[in-house]
């Protein structure tokens, strides 16, 4: 933290902000330049709080210098993190593909989609149980119906399978049914959520909210590795922008920055991303070329007759062909040199 | 929901996108234009999915003629509903002032706070026990201990109590303590919150999400009021933008807006969106010549030393001129006139 | 500007950025912290870019203390600004109002809204001559005619009036009938038409960018005031978010900054950033409310009928409403006290 | 355009929207839907305007149907314009590399990193003569001496050399030097300059505007058609958003709207996006893998050096990498099969 203090600041006031700083148990080093005086903060074991500085007379700014997050940085882990769900390895050499359709509606639904896309490349599968909406209106999932349908998937398929827990009351029924537990968008910050998941056995993925900033999202998979649970995978799935061509902005960005910032995997949903299928495999390449390490694909054998999202859901070929082209370009690009980019 | 066809659709296309709206049981009208087919959904009870036509085959566009939300509506219920908070009634003719500090830190803190807030013109107490934090290394409030101090300010000032609930399981305890509980902004689309909300019998203040379209936050209060709980209060408290020069960006014409389309209260947070005290008192003053029904304003006997969010905290004397003049003009604009505007 | 380095950079990292400060013919000064090493730059006359040192081995993060702009800051100019537009004051103790149509359509079309705002309040007539349109089919304006038009309700209603300069060919003809010429939010970064603007005898209305931050605003005025005029007017017009509602969101923290950070005058265009009449009125009590010295409105006697922007314009009765409620509210919070707060 | 009445609209309302409709010259169909109606505009040559509509009494929305852009639609030429700049074909079946220093600063530097680029597989030259600048204290370019020097590095290397032109009074100038003119995010609605090189013999690099949406954008581009000039070629470089840590926000799914709404080629320009060298090379893979028609990336020999945007150039053979790299992934996804995506 640097506290930057107005041109026309007064000894008193920079004094006050030596108190403050002292305070809390922190070192405040005055650094005087060329037109006006500002305070370095050192010896503070967490983050400090701007708040603590601006408002204060005589202060201009108040400048975070180090990030808030300790756990999931690579600064405290230097090597990547690689993530087993139910035997397959997210972080490593190749990228993983997750697919299904959005909901879970029927035994028959799930175990035709699971089928075939376990035939064309998809190592783990997905489908929500419990679904969030933003209409009380709309179908709301199966609830444990659903997550004994996933079940069977696995039993019938051998693929590991990932679904949504949406509160704390839910998390346990889902945890006994599911190799993954996925955090939605708009729950990435609920914090009571995150603290469950941290006590989990079993991994987490972990979306980013729709106006997250990347500390943000990192902070809150900190509260996830605070609480124990170290098997956590984060999952761009587009931000919320002036843009209406798509149903939010894909920020392929953040898959650089995670990459450099954290030993934590990053795999990307170009689905919500675009919201319409058009979209969904030109961003799928785009993510793979990004050295994403899995894509979130939604598929559906009969998109038109889907009870959610439908108008988002490849069809089955146009998944064989997102497998194959997104593998073909992961190889090209990184497979033989590992994570390096 | 109006679906817009390509220049060059066929009529097998066309008739495709008849018979999905057919078997959702609605009527389809398709309306020749001058150069391209348009269709019509007609006699559907509840809101389209667009997503149903998304994709299809010679579709363009899926355009939403009619708004989701129904129990909220200004359509459903035209006079304006009044919120009694503990006697203290939010959205009749007269501004409210909710004020306290962010977090109950103590009993003295508190106490000390609401004696100053409530000689000087705030109705309504507000503290939290339970503080969402961006980091797991922050304060994350008293709990229950807060919550009883709560009821202390309460029964010491006769100031009814508004504070924060984060998750179904202590839900329960805040509305033993509270008169009114807040769902914050991060939490705005955790449903699991909004169905319990839906089943008590304490008004709700309900936060805009950080990048919530109004038509989102409207169809969270419809969580709230489709489960049997219609005391819902909106709280406009600033958007996520590109702009820096404030922690939000508070969106007044959200407030119009509202009071067009609902017959909800509407109040404004302008610390929240200012995140900086020297912009609190003009946004507040803003917001009430908007004619917002309320504010909820941050407070802090001694903001330098707060557990969290200082830097936003106003000083008593600075609350009591926001209090003076925000009432000032709120009654030259609108008190007169009822509500109009 | 502050060089945050690496946890683990080597010496020889540190050395390299001390020798790019110094080739600079700045000054470098090593901050040994905590875990790692910051290196503040000193003696700097004008900003320092950033891009010098993003990328360079071992730093972290080049974080920028001081702000770029010199003569619109109020660090150089503490008193106000105060912008003499045909006798009619900007920045003084009252709250002006400039009013119009969105374009000049004919001299009798001027002429009618021209006195119907004039004996409601309105202080400067606005209309454009030459339209910047988002279509090349849409009309683009009257042109001279246009001007002309102008000149002759100066002439008649003793108004000064205010029109758009869209390029340098067409600036000196503008300069020519006009006593205020507007810069136009697309325009905000034309940086020929700013070194034009710079050299104008004339007053400048520059509006901010759709996605202007406050900084690159004040910047672009920097350019007029460099070269030479000081007479600029900075108008706050809403900017592009991801709100629907209204065509942009108007940022009125952007006011309170602008006051603290400049001693130009700020105003504001409540008509812009709504789009839509029913929100204008609202938005110019807020912005009255906010101490902004201005409005810029857009009245049509026949808003049904008009070429452009027919649904943000206010009926002439609005206009009078709008007038008599912001100047009683502006004088109810300011003008006693000056400008303060 | 659809005129979306209120539930509760008169008869006299609806026939009010007619007349209007009528008085354009267009065509009006009411639709009875459930329960309420809506009114269809028909026969409109040009797009229609919402703003004749939104405010009317009884108007819930306007809705806009059909696009407003003709001469750049796919629907008005539905096969591929290709681009001849210098005989380098653009939108043709190869990716083609733009590279080059942000500014031209001296005949040494850019002939040296133009035979650097030509040697990796750049066929087209890139430098800034006239360099727009958010400061009036920054270096602002060489001018038509910086323009000499790229007619220099055509001579020597024999690459055509696109740069910027600024406004109409040096666009001619440009025009002599250049193969192809750039016009800049910052002027992609400085509709003078949209003209003036509308009547140009050049290709015009028309990049996309900081908050642009695709829409305003073709729009842009419709200008510079209909003034006659049909080589054009659009540049996605990133939009603004609320993420900090990539300058711009890179919207990769513009690409691919822009070719299913658009016959013109669309290139991308990662090193604007990203403003730091560490992400463009995987931003301009991904570009690569969306099928866009080229890239245009900023490489300096010396960035640490550089008068301008150090900070996002490539090292000479971190460009190398980046050449070979996305030629073969745009080989192995569209080489073979043209542009289908």
């Amino acid at each position: 933290m640097l506290v930057v203090m107005d041109k026309n600041a007064t000894d008193e006031q920079v004094q006050a902000v030596v108190a403050v700083i002292e305070r809390q148990g922190y070192t405040a080093r005055p650094i005087p330049g060329g037109d006006r005086v500002s305070i370095g903060v050192l010896n503070n074991p967490g983050p400090v709080d701007p708040t603590l500085f601006i408002g204060l007379p005589g202060v201009k700014e108040a400048v975070p210098i180090t990030k808030p997050y300790k756990l999931v940085s690579r600064e405290s882990k230097s090597d990547d993190t690689v993530v087993d769900v139910g035997g397959i390895k997210i972080g490593a050499s190749q990228i993983v593909l997750i697919a299904g359709p959005c909901a879970i509606e029927s035994e028959d639904q799930a175990l035709a989609i699971a089928e075939l896309v376990s035939k064309t490349g998809a190592t783990i599968f997905r489908g929500g149980a419990f679904k969030p909406r933003t209409s009380p209106y709309s179908f709301q999932g199966l609830g444990e119906k659903g997550l004994e349908i996933l079940a069977r998937v696995r039993q019938v398929t051998g693929m590991p399978v990932v679904t949504e827990a949406m509160d704390c009351e839910s998390f346990g029924l889902v945890e006994k049914y599911a190799d993954m537990i996925q955090i939605g968008a708009r729950n990435m910050q609920n914090f009571s959520l995150l603290k469950r998941a941290g006590q989990s056995h079993i991994p987490v993925l972990l979306k980013r909210g729709l106006s997250a900033t990347v500390e943000e999202w990192l902070m809150a998979a900190e509260y996830i590795l605070e609480g124990g649970n170290t098997q956590v995978v984060l999952c761009e799935r587009g931000v919320r922008t002036f843009v209406r061509h798509s149903r939010n902005t894909l920020d392929l960005s953040a898959v650089a920055v995670i990459k450099r910032e954290s030993h934590l995997p990053v795999i990307v949903d170009p689905s919500h991303a675009a919201g319409r299928r058009d979209q969904v495999l030109p961003l799928a390449r785009a993510a793979a070329a990004m050295g994403c390490h899995g894509l979130m694909v939604e598929v559906h054998h009969h998109p038109e007759e889907a009870l959610s999202d439908g108008a988002q859901s490849l069809y089955p070929d146009q998944f064989a062909r997102l497998s194959r082209e997104t593998s073909q370009l992961y190889n090209l690009l990184y497979a033989k040199e590992g994570q390096s980019s």
